[in-house]
């Protein structure tokens, strides 16, 4: 008995991965030395508990057909339906998901609802800025990166405020006995000291900046925003930021700004716990504000809904019609101030808090804009993001670009800490890929560190040999690479606040900065890397990303253990190779592989 | 019956106070309508068991006089012993101390001990340096008073600290869970700052500057010295400070500084915990270092005597022969060093920890330069300490020049703050008189706050009326008035950290201000203040200080209570008014007083 169907291969299910709406998708499963009396697709539109059930047809010896067209976008899943006869009697048996684009036979229908295939159904495809998918980001976190300032002068310091004493010191929270913080911390990097550096993010082939929250604020991270039409004065000024602006553009370098709508800081313009913007003023002092309706006091005014228990952080009602004007409004809004001035782009800070609806409209405000990106802080796989009960719909087209892709980061670390088996990580780097959208895929914003993970180093035990591995998979696979400032010279750093360490000037690790300048330059010479098709291969400790585009191919190859291995091409399982990558792969044949050493081939020299 | 022992006055005991050795004392005790057998003098030299009984003898009709002369410095207890006949029956009566010059009549042999009058005996009179017991003294807590670089940079910043963002911060410790400190936080106050602000000094009428330690140390207070031979580098360096004292010196400012040598730094060149003194270097780290000797390890090298607990000061052996080299020696020793660039004198920090013959060495080491200083930090009557069970010698005359005057700051509060009455604080100073030789009272260098109290403005409540009475009380008393910087321009704070706020320089009250220099400018022209002898009049809510000399007087009254006062001089209890400055105070009779209302009457304008 053989009854097969891979969703990642196109004999079996085309197009390949996500759909647009209307469009059909063939489906092809087949069945040798078997008795099937009938074979169903059942198809569930999300959140429907009546299934689609589709006939297959046997069209030619032990293949069976359907065709299927999803009328509405949204995710639907979907599974076989085989009734069978062996010995006189006719058994069901269901062929669904498990892991791969290869699936498996059972019996029990329960686990099916687990077990059925993904297909993500979009309205339309985004279209992100050429810039952007081509592109090499950043991320700067800005009072860890430079001061610009002489003899390290702050400027618009806060009072109440520590700064420390050099830039060497370790961050760290100063806290009160009941962990609430006591003083923010500081160091003092600026947007004159970006300005400063960009001769060194051009010489590392950086083309985009990624900028934690830049807006008057209290904290140091600024996620906690005091005014978003205001410039922290710790980082500069709106003369400042416009030079800044100027300057990354005459670079060649666009900007992406963190834009944090949930929440608003405590001692804000908005909420003005503290009074700091009035005695009479904002929500926690006047109940006639105009921000009063913002926000939920349960008791007033020291009793509100805030940020998961964190009372720094009140959050804001995004169903509040003036909030909504207030942020993305055609005129006078945050969104139309700072697209004005040329900011190329948003990401959303906590995606997950915010309506679908209210994220539609910040993306039809960039629209009136040129080449405004808009990516989304997810960490899961946004196809079927659950969040408080509800399914998101950030990839349909009409919300997101893309979002930050943390299950890469996870994929990557695992890989190198041997955590989890290469084949695994394959197969659940291959399911991302199906989930979305291609374009969507394309916008992934990969990392392997940001502000809210450990440092890759760290994360990797402090072995710098598999850092470099973790920035040739960052460049390998699809969507753009972003480096979390100082991961490219070895800062090292466990979670927050150790991840927010200043950048090691003159402490950099060279070798390992010229290394991440010799993979920039790569992703700059090679095209396949940037919009190339995905292909993983992994098997006996190896592990392999192929990317193809029009004829050029690049294939990278990983000795994922911590033995010398002999790569033999053969030996490897295939996913997805329709470009016949593995063939390519043969060059290496034999080869032997010293613990994570790894092999980058492109079409070129092969 | 009438029985009268007054030892304030001379009359009953002569001469007042405290005595040379060999030097005769004549006692004479009164005792009218009662039939007396016998009088005797007992006096037991401190310490021993047995007394020397004296017979007194009734030279007069009722007065019975006796002659002691002590043999031996130290203190002496004395009280007297009555026969008296009544109703045939012989009965045994004590006349003994009871808080005051006069006595009381007891019955109870047993609470002779706790009641005994003290007698003062000095081997010789210390000899002060004129600029000290006429100056006015300013103690500086370096990190705080003002940093002379322009834009507030702060050289020579430590790897690991904390620095407040704003010289308007309050200041805080920074600790870990368990309570030790995490890092050091810092203004950066350094002795530039000092420099610049001396035509400041000079306007206030200051004299001398007490500088908290300024040796390279961890801690923003330095009491846990690193380096006994450098300047902290936040501070400044050895060439900053020759211009300091050059300055100074040039200004008619004496400097005296804070000897901190009952223990180092745990981080310091010579126990070095750290490691930050080399890796094989000090005691904590090699058991051959020559610093090894000076510590007391209970389990080398993490459980070692340390200074109250505190694992960041490890206590040095004052016995150990090296340590006193090291710091007394005539050659190549940390006082030669200093005092050879020109320091004028120092305060012993915790003197109650240095044994008396350390303390000695180190008088005949400054005595080996021009008007060197030495004061001790003991907090209670200097005369009378026991420190660690053992009678201390401060007052003898081959140790300390002074002490600082904590009794005298708990008097004037006491008394404003109306927590005891106004007889007994008079009783208490005038007490404080007796029990210490001439001299060293004069020596004593008084305050109303500290860097380890309270400030004055917090201690009283908020109170700025009642501080400009502080300062005019720590200026009517024999001895050195301190200002600790900030408190005369109205700096608040409570205990430490709070009390080392910085100086509020632009937020100044100038009407304090004002004050306080109408206070120095009246020391500098009355001679009386200075080596004036002391009466102090209490009664009815009132509070007097009468000052006296070569026929100059000064008088200051207060009422100090919260209801108007009318003041008659009748009313006044007398203490010790040898100048009968009561006569003078009827100026003031009839006149009425509001709560906390002074006047200050000299011999020129009465």
């Amino acid at each position: 008995m053989y009854i097969h169907f891979d969703s990642w291969q196109e004999k079996y299910k085309k197009p390949f991965g996500a759909i647009k709406v209307d469009r059909p998708v063939e489906f092809m499963l087949e069945a040798y030395d078997v008795d099937v009396t009938s074979v169903e697709l059942y198809v569930y539109a999300d959140g429907k508990l009546i299934p689609e059930i589709v006939g297959m047809e046997n069209k030619s010896s032990g293949r069976y057909y359907a065709t299927y067209i999803p009328r509405k976008s949204g995710l639907y899943f979907y599974y076989f339906k085989l009734v069978i006869r062996q010995h006189e009697h006719e058994l069901v048996r269901y062929y669904c998901a498990n892991g791969g684009g290869q699936g498996q036979l059972i019996e029990n229908s329960e686990v099916l609802e687990n077990n059925s295939y993904q297909l993500t159904c979009y309205d339309k495809t985004v279209n992100a800025p050429e810039w952007y998918q081509k592109g090499i980001c950043y991320q700067i976190f800005p009072d860890r990166f430079y001061n610009g300032n002489l003899d390290g002068y702050i400027e618009g310091k806060k009072r109440d405020t520590f700064i420390y004493a050099t830039i060497q010191d370790d961050p760290m929270y100063i806290r009160n006995h009941d962990g609430s913080i006591a003083r923010w911390d500081f160091y003092g990097g600026n947007l004159k000291g970006i300005i400063k550096k960009i001769p060194y993010l051009k010489k590392l082939g950086i083309s985009i900046i990624y900028l934690n929250p830049i807006f008057e604020a209290a904290s140091n991270h600024r996620y906690d925003t005091s005014d978003y039409f205001k410039i922290d004065p710790m980082l500069g000024n709106e003369k400042v930021f416009k030079e800044l602006l100027t300057k990354l553009h005459k670079a060649g370098i666009h900007l992406i700004l963190d834009g944090v709508f949930s929440h608003v800081g405590r001692n804000s313009k908005y909420f003005n716990f503290n009074g700091n913007y009035g005695k009479h003023a904002g929500a926690a002092r006047d109940k006639n504000s105009e921000y009063y309706p913002w926000f939920s006091f349960e008791r007033y005014p020291d009793k509100y809904r805030c940020w998961w228990g964190n009372a720094d952080l009140p959050v804001v009602d995004k169903n509040n019609p003036q909030f909504q004007q207030f942020i993305y409004g055609e005129k006078n809004s945050v969104l139309a101030k700072w697209n004005q001035l040329g900011v190329d782009g948003w990401r959303l800070d906590v995606a997950d808090e915010l309506p679908d609806p209210f994220i539609a409209k910040i993306r039809k405000n960039l629209d009136g804009y040129r080449e405004r990106l808009l990516l989304g802080e997810v960490w899961e796989d946004a196809s079927n993001k659950v969040a408080y009960s509800q399914r998101r719909h950030y990839v349909k087209g009409d919300e997101l670009d893309g979002v930050m892709n943390y299950p890469l980061r996870e994929a990557i670390l695992d890989l190198l800490a041997q955590k989890r088996s290469a084949e695994t990580i394959a197969k659940e780097m291959m399911k991302l890929r199906e989930n979305y959208p291609l374009d969507f895929y394309l916008n992934s914003l990969n990392n392997i560190g940001t502000h809210d993970t450990k440092r890759v180093l760290t994360a990797l035990g402090g072995d710098v040999n598999k850092v470099k591995r973790a920035f040739e998979l960052l460049f390998m696979f699809p969507g753009v690479p972003c480096i979390y400032y100082g991961d490219e010279v070895g800062l090292s750093g466990g979670t927050d606040p150790d991840n927010r360490r200043f950048y090691p000037w003159g402490r950099e690790d060279h070798g390992l900065l010229e290394h991440v300048r010799s993979l920039t330059a790569k992703r700059q010479a090679e095209p396949a890397l940037i919009k190339g098709e995905l292909t993983l291969l992994a098997g006996e400790g190896f592990f392999g990303v192929g990317r193809y585009q029009a004829g050029r191919k690049v294939v990278y190859l990983l000795n994922a253990s911590e033995k010398p291995n002999e790569f033999y091409a053969d030996k490897l399982q295939q996913f997805h190779d329709e470009w016949n990558l593995r063939a390519m792969m043969t060059k290496a044949n034999g080869k032997e592989f010293g613990p994570f050493e790894s092999i980058m081939l492109t079409s070129d020299n092969c």
